[in-house]
């Protein structure tokens, strides 16, 4: 087990499939029903660790108390052990003043509520649980106590309800002092924060693997307690006729995920200063949701590790996140809580996020290009959670609008919403547009909401709907105590689930940490300051700041006070510009150059580099040139690694991700480089580079180009042409095998004689790192033996620079 | 010119660039700019043919008489000639009465109004117009009265608003007696139908072109001349900037271009049934507008010939139609209507279409993926035309519906509205939602729309938009002959911009020429009759047809009525079931094969046979499976044509097509047959056989492909194995060439030895035409040189026989 949570802390743990955890699974299942299927009674103990703390007192004795309810005369005996740091006679006065506050289920008759309340009170004891010996004695005492009553014991549950930093403790006692015998099952129950990010959470998942076996934890995200959450499978389960037709990128237009509080932050900013929005709510709460959206849907959702498993697919589809996949914003009075709570000095000003949107894509056919929404924020103008799924109006209706029949029409909204809870409806409902189908939901647990005229959601009447809430509601709490006794793992976060949360979350979080957030006045007085909208990925504030930084003397400049620098380098033009509009114009110039050549000759010939800086091109190419006449155009190669195409190294790969994948070029004229032949390497033997010759001579007029994008390395290199190596630099061969002083080594290169044959030569040159070598490059004549990049001079062709203000003026 | 003409008529004049059209566009305004520029007053004369009949009562000569208002005092002499078929002094009559009901613009004082009308009344004549003769006499009599007054001749325009049955004769005795001399021009107006179909219509144009040159005729649609049509290309002109980022896919949720009537067509049903609404709006006026909305904007519009080039651009990317692409409908009265009108038996019932709607794709980076719904009917529940362009809905508010803000709330519909006229709003106007961008239009003769509270427009008040209609309300006849005179050639449709919109049109309706109707009760009674939607290229009508024929004794039996056959066919699974089914099915199993073998090997190798039956197959692969191991596939080649890859018959390409550009297998994933090599096809000294066999035993284990999809030739030949010709069939190479009984006749195929090696082999076989096939080979034994097909057998693979209906019960 130790070996296989050190496997998950592997960035490729991800490939894995989790084989161990069906042998997990499956061995709590025979575990449960061996139990069931034996005749002695047996006995559970369950200790609830900070039984006098917030969460325990709000929920989790009533939780322990719904599960006695449940269980009690199946044949289970339970103890209930509230344990804390507290003395034990301050304890027990605790404990009674909460036992004596439990509830039984509205339709329970009062005098049997009394009965069983009385029941479980006797059953329930507080001790002080803070040393190793207390460990030891409290599992003496359960053994003892079994054994005089008669009983086996079943299994002994372990609810931490403490902060994390002391689980790695408690874990180690229960481990060496308080694990029951052989025969029984141990369960040790968890609440987050599970960690602050990757590192921290793989941290705490090796401690407790050197304690507890993955099917001994459950850790808990609440909001898969929550009954309209918990009915999201069941749900896509029940109404799969209807959905197989619907639950796709052809006919989702978005998906949003949303829990808006009206909330602050005050009083728990101790907490809240070092987590944030995004840690509090989106890594967890909302992600889980996500998933139980967009995963595959497995054949038979009553089996958890299938769940598990097909849950944990669906993060491996997600796209990565970017700086611009995120909007924040801050309420105004938080920094001044921040200050206030925590004893900063005036000048502190937090960079905390309460408010974030984040857009999240998924790159499976089912899903890619769909947009699910995901926000959370303090101070807003209402309280409610909710998963939207809005579908694509495919629908044209003839008549005019006033003919419309609500419920009806499909040109109005089809939508359907898990309403988590609270907002205008208040109570926890799943919806279904009447122009939709009518869902199936199981009718012994689920009824139709009442008629409430004049209360509009997402836009629709509420009798628009075929809506549904739970017959009972029932607290989250008490449903997951419950699913813990009946091994329902897939209730719960595993360490391989929450993994693989924090590996999408976490590059996020480390792009934003620098970020200032849009400062939000709360309420209702946000008004539309916090509206986003997306574009080709990106994520901004639909509304420009209020107010503008004014520069003052001594400020950076701003982009916008430069224009586009036209000027000379090495004799040949230069286009220098801030990287955005350098990029646009490249990208506008090559397809100039594509229109004109395809004019001329029908056909454009096209040599890119591999390497970074391409990659916005090819980005900026790929979507927003629509008259590119990609059709027309040869792809070519203008250097390549010695490693399979499919590598992640290779140039081409990086070509067919940012610009192949989403333009039509006919796979003809697309033209990778033949390292890799017959299994081997840039073999000479394969006459790889003579093969690529031959090809470019039999489709390459002349052998020349009619563009050859080049880059250049600090050294003065360009294409894989490395300085102090003649390989390529003249002679007569096209196409040269070469060898560069970074790994990967060995390089297939267009040669320098060959690139001088190109109508037209492109060197794009980006960022800081190349501000020297430009420096220099700008001073030598012609000596490529020393700088290959200065032996770039086309015969008869034009040579144009592209060199950004960092490269160009530092 | 003849010959241009000629090459017009050819079904690829698609791709000859509109090079000529400039040269006539250039002549044309030489000649304009070179009569300008003399001094010598010149005289222009206009024959309008049909000059009592409706159109032109209506708006022609009111249109010659704008004409005259807009261009008396500018230096030319005007005579205006009504002829007709009528005799002189009946004629006479009748164009009294039509110039006296003649009137000026509204801001026109009354007495300047009276005196110029009296100025054209005395320039306008009548006369007979039919004998060779007739028209001999008119040149003449023009000829002499220029004479007489000391004038030059400018030009004569002819305007024949008269039955396209007459245009030959008519074009024939202008031709050859009524022609200016050579310094003036002639120009010879024409009114639609220009034919009913694409060979119509080129034997028309090919019959005008004896008589006329391209730019001598003037092709009238005169939707073309509405005011609001005519600034579709001046509105994306001049709001460049504001457009630029938004008039794409990615931002474009789909574009409606509708044409509503409430008439019916009740005295016109001898033209009618001959058309149907698609001939009738679609053809012409919707595609005339589709073009304007969706061509590349010229970088100066004000070039006729740009335009035009444009225009016809547009036309090449159009994707084509399918049966599916349409629903038709017919108000209930029409047949009626008909039997009454044209005489027709009780029984009769017509199949014309009074009702379409129509789903356009276009296939260029800008437009892939966005509807463009064209509709039209008659007898519907209002009058009203206009093109819609609604935007995608890509923001989030965060705040709940009562915040949002109208007119500025990004999550509010974002549209353009091209009015065109009638409906609520009653004039023609541009409309702008205000939270999308302050349109530009020409202040001098557009002005803002006053508010009208109440009026509700496409979801939104008047007030959330920006609206602007025409300062001055003019008639479409007005403006066409005005771009007449001014050799406007943009506004009329060219010879190929009307083939090239018959090309597109005429697969369709073909394919419909059978097709029943749905019937509606015309009105508001429609309801939702009509509302139709699409999914996957496909429209349909959203409701199902309120009563099911019932299938009588002697009926054919229906697709539902038979269940997927399992059977054996040569001892092998067989499975049988309609077209669709089939197809669904087969689909189905490569999936699970392929998700199978990526389970098991990590990889999937896939050949694909070419031909017309795997395109259902491909394109169903394309857009129904999600979960397809796309990424971990291999996709080869069972055979291929000896054609370069890019040759429509080559296999390949049917295979790019259909699958290729909508999945996203990589790049070397994909293994073309290497037909052709070094400029080359299937030379046997470029080894291309047994480089492909290299290829597939370096990557496919064993050579046992998963799966191989063959199908089967009416002569038993399957790959490219054919019957008495031994290649292939037994021995050790596993790529062979081969040589067909039919054209291209040298091919690459597989090997039978190979083929048997696979995993699974499926054969498709669908269509009538496979049926004896089938039966015989049924019965046949092992004798592949008799029968390739029969030496299908795996070795230890699985065989399975996919087979429709048609080629199995016949």
């Amino acid at each position: 087990m130790l070996a296989a949570l050190g496997m998950l802390a592997e960035p490729h743990f991800k490939r894995r499939p989790g084989v161990w955890k069906m042998l997990v699974a499956a061995m709590c299942m025979a575990l449960l029903s061996s139990l069931q299927a034996q005749d002695l009674p047996g006995q559970v103990s369950i200790v609830l660790l900070g039984a006098t703390g917030d969460l325990a007192r709000k929920y989790l004795w009533q939780g322990l108390f719904h599960l006695y309810l449940e269980e009690v005369g199946k044949g289970h005996h339970f103890r209930f052990h509230g344990t804390a740091l507290t003395s034990t006679e301050q304890g027990q006065e605790v404990i009674a003043k909460i036992l004596e506050s439990l509830s039984c289920p509205g339709d329970m008759a009062l005098g049997h509520c009394a009965e069983l309340k009385a029941q479980f009170q006797q059953l329930s004891e507080y001790r002080q649980l803070k040393t190793p010996e207390d460990y030891l004695a409290l599992s003496k005492d359960i053994e003892a106590q079994v054994k005089h009553e008669g009983l086996q014991e079943t299994g002994r549950i372990f609810y931490l309800s403490v902060p994390p930093f002391a689980y790695v403790d408690i874990a180690r006692n229960i481990n060496s002092s308080c694990r029951p015998g052989p025969s029984a099952w141990l369960r040790v129950v968890l609440e987050k924060p599970f960690g602050h990010d990757l590192h921290s959470a793989q941290q705490l998942a090796t401690e407790l693997g050197r304690f507890f076996r993955e099917e001994e934890m459950y850790r808990v995200d609440h909001y898969l307690g929550k009954q309209v959450v918990a009915q999201i499978l069941p749900f896509r389960d029940q109404n799969r006729a209807a959905l197989d037709g619907l639950w796709s990128r052809h006919h989702v237009e978005r998906v949003e995920i949303i829990m808006k509080e009206t909330l602050d932050a005050e009083g728990r900013t101790s907490f809240y200063e070092e987590y944030g929005v995004i840690r509090d709510v989106l890594q967890n709460h909302l992600t889980e949701v996500l998933t139980l959206v967009a995963m595959e849907l497995p054949v038979n959702i009553s089996s958890p590790e299938a769940v598990l498993q097909h849950k944990l697919q669906a993060f491996q589809v997600l796209r990565g996140l970017q700086r611009h996949s995120a909007v924040l914003g801050q309420y105004q009075a938080y920094s001044g809580q921040v200050r206030r709570e925590l004893q900063k000095p005036d000048s502190f000003h937090s960079l905390t996020p309460t408010f974030a949107g984040i857009l999240v894509h998924i790159d499976n056919l089912r899903w890619e290009g769909v947009p699910f929404i995901l926000m959370s924020g303090k101070a807003l103008d209402e309280r409610v959670s909710y998963v939207r799924i809005l579908f694509k109006n495919q629908a044209f209706c003839v008549q005019s609008e006033k003919h419309w029949v609500a419920a009806q029409s499909r040109c109005l909204p089809r939508q359907i919403i898990f309403y988590i809870g609270h907002g205008k409806l208040g109570s926890p409902a799943v919806l279904v547009s009447r122009n939709l189908f009518r869902p199936a939901l199981p009718s012994a647990s689920w009824k139709e909401v009442e008629g409430r005229p004049g209360l509009h959601l997402f836009g629709l009447p509420l009798s628009d709907y075929y809506a549904y809430s739970p017959v009972r509601e029932q607290d989250a709490y008490s449903l997951l105590i419950s699913h813990i006794f009946h091994c329902r793992k897939d209730s719960f976060v595993t360490t391989e689930n929450l993994l693989a949360s924090w590996v999408f979350w976490t590059p996020l979080l480390d792009s934003l940490a620098h970020e200032v957030p849009r400062f939000y006045p709360g309420g209702a007085e946000n008004g539309q300051l916090l509206d986003f909208e997306f574009s080709g990925g990106h994520l901004s504030f639909s509304q420009p700041l209020p107010e503008q930084l004014v520069p003052g003397p001594d400020s950076a400049p701003l982009p916008s006070d430069f224009q586009v620098l036209r000027a000379k380098y090495r004799e040949s033009p230069l286009i220098s510009a801030w990287p955005e509009e350098l990029i646009a114009r490249l990208a506008g110039d090559i397809e100039a150059a594509a229109v004109r050549a395809v004019q001329r000759f029908g056909e454009f010939h096209l040599a890119l580099s591999g390497g970074s800086s391409p990659v916005a091109l090819f980005q900026q190419l790929a979507t927003g040139h629509y008259s590119f006449p990609w059709a027309r155009t040869h792809l070519w190669l203008v250097d390549e690694r010695c490693v399979p195409l499919w590598d992640p190294e290779s140039n081409f790969q990086g070509l067919q991700t940012h610009l192949l994948q989403h333009v039509r070029v006919p796979h003809y004229n697309v033209h990778p480089m033949p390292v890799h032949q017959r299994q081997r390497l840039c073999a000479e033997e394969d006459q790889g580079a003579q093969a690529y010759a031959e090809e470019i001579s039999a489709l390459v007029t002349n052998g020349s180009f009619d563009l050859v994008l080049l880059g250049m390395g600090t050294d003065g290199h360009t294409a894989s042409l490395f300085p102090q190596s003649p390989a390529g630099l003249d002679g007569e061969q096209l196409v040269v095998l070469t060898t560069s002083p970074s790994s990967p080594h060995r390089r297939m290169s267009l040669s320098l004689p060959l690139i001088n044959r190109a109508r037209k030569v492109a060197v794009l040159v980006m960022g800081r790192m190349k501000r020297e070598i430009a420096m220099l490059v700008s001073r030598v004549g012609h000596e490529p033996r020393k700088w290959p990049i200065s032996g770039v001079l086309p015969d008869s062709g034009q040579l144009v620079w592209y060199m950004d203000y960092d490269a160009f003026l530092g």
